[in-house]
């Protein structure tokens, strides 16, 4: 396998996404992208008693629906990759406790999922794994009252804010000739970027830099430029934060066309849904990417997607220690149709 | 790169171990390792304002120094594999932040060093990475108030609690044929195992059967036994998990020669420092490997050691929940000596 660049694995043997599941809870299911999941949850609390073992219960479905897209059984599988926001993870590793799949936890916020695609295609290009599942989840309720406030209290939100998506994706991964019309073909690792947003509301803010730098990146390693992707998305820099990496792209004098540029958190919503700045979470660049995204690039609506996961890596303790609110952005090229 | 079995990657070709560094506390420098760490604070704090801020320090100091051992810049490390107990892995990330490192975030728990050694060893046999920096601390005091109580409460423990080390180990991962006298040769990825145990203070317990598991994966892949091995190194079992682990071996009828087996956690205390069923931490495994066990690899004390990192899977809400405590392992087998 070639390295491309510092910062950009070049898969040798582009591994196949052979399925993938997505779901996503009720308000989820009244926004635009509703049509796109593959199921939508009546109830946040999926009957379980607590909003983590909700979410437990969630990523433990999700995955097993895209095991059973790819007929494969949990004792078959060699690794699950994957992550949540909850603290130590619980949601991933308590459903990969009920699975029985070797485990692989990835903490990179927001970011894990496609952390997670660029590491297992890593894997199973290289002939290590010879297949993987690759999962990360939200859920309004865990995050709202571990990150900011009881939700009992209803506190008001400032607009900058964005709204955790009650959502999860998955994706199985097999080796490059398996069936499948998806194939993810680089991967590229970002670095930690903090332009001293001390905001925590402002994720978008945050994020926006640590995006800019990976798709820099990216581009650069791969003497690419956007003009060789038919779509790039975003992970969940919402509405706002979309807006601030088009000004730094154009600041910095990289092309960026708006009309490719599309964020799964400023579409996971409608802005009448009063959402403020978009949506946010592991599960909501999971959610929205093996649904919406990845559906279309199979039915050849587009060829080249650039799927940009963006983190903020911190945490309430760090923020309450007065420390800024650095990001992070993991990126991969996902081709459709034939070789 | 050929995979040995359905858990464990055989590295074609296997990565050196280029250079390492370990740090730690006051308490873990009157230990009976306590020559063979590189430096050792004599203050837990480190000058900071905060303990969390401290261990973000400890993690920038620790991963500087392997890059000096290796004479590596920080701006020509291609990534940093790693994390820490904190919730979102706050040192970790911050350190990459401060240190402009790619970053790959993980969380194994008190495993997550040796999931780094497994993972970044993959990357750059594969050639998707030139080099690597792995690194995983815990400090006694961030770890305490977050999974536990204030530590000005003074709550007495029970003597099955393990005390989490105040400790950083990094290392310096380098492609094949570069000079180094270590390294990695195979990696393990284990399961999420529970038995059932829900005494949150009595993680040796829940540990020690995903240890076994992990171990007998290992050698079940590679067609090996433990006499293939010169020692057998646990992460944070203790005295009494160390014991369990024996004994699950015995029942299984997989040998598991007490004198072959250490564990970095009962090494790094004298029972008389009083740390009850000993230490733990993702800096225990991660130091005690860095310092003690790969410098007397590298004196050719001995010529194969199989590495397993245990982690505890378990957050204060799964606890406060009810939900009883997962285990995970990662197990990575360290060469000695010339080709």
């Amino acid at each position: 396998m070639s390295r491309a660049g510092a910062q950009t694995f070049v898969y040798d043997r582009p591994p196949v996404i052979a399925a993938h599941a997505s779901l996503a809870g009720p308000k989820e299911g009244e926004g635009p992208l509703a049509a796109w999941f593959d199921e939508l949850l009546e109830d946040d609390l999926l009957g379980q008693k607590s909003w983590e073992l909700a979410e437990m219960e969630m990523v433990r479905r999700c995955v097993q629906r895209a095991l059973d897209g790819a007929e494969l059984a949990a004792e078959d599988v060699h690794a699950l990759l994957g992550g949540d926001l909850n603290n130590q993870i619980i949601a991933t590793s308590f459903a990969a406790r009920s699975l029985g799949i070797p485990f692989l936890g990835l903490y990179g916020a927001c970011a894990t999922f496609v952390e997670a695609l660029v590491l297992a295609s890593a894997l199973i290009s290289a002939g290590d794994l010879g297949n993987a599942v690759c999962s990360a989840s939200s859920h309004f309720c865990t995050a709202e009252r571990q990150f900011r406030f009881p939700l009992e209290l209803g506190t008001q939100r400032p607009p900058q804010a964005s709204w955790t998506a009650t959502a999860c994706g998955s994706a199985v991964l097999l080796p490059h000739g398996a069936p499948g019309r998806l194939r993810v073909a680089a991967g590229t690792v970002g670095r930690v970027v903090d332009l001293n947003i001390t905001d925590t509301n402002h994720m978008g803010a945050a994020m926006a830099p640590a995006v800019f730098d990976c798709i820099a990146a990216h581009l650069a390693d791969l003497r690419r430029t956007a003009e060789d992707y038919d779509l790039i998305a975003t992970g969940d820099l919402g509405w706002i934060g979309r807006n601030l990496l088009l000004a730094l792209a154009d600041r910095a004098g990289v092309g960026l066309p708006p009309e490719k540029l599309v964020d799964c958190g400023a579409s996971l919503y409608s802005q009448e849904q009063d959402p403020h700045a978009g949506g946010s979470g592991c599960g909501c660049v999971a959610s929205v990417s093996c649904g919406w995204l990845m559906k279309r690039l199979e039915r050849g609506e587009f060829r080249r997607l650039l799927l940009v996961g963006s983190g903020a890596m911190l945490s309430p303790t760090s923020s309450q220690q007065g420390q800024s609110v650095p990001g992070i952005a993991y990126a991969a090229c996902i081709e459709g149709g034939n070789d």
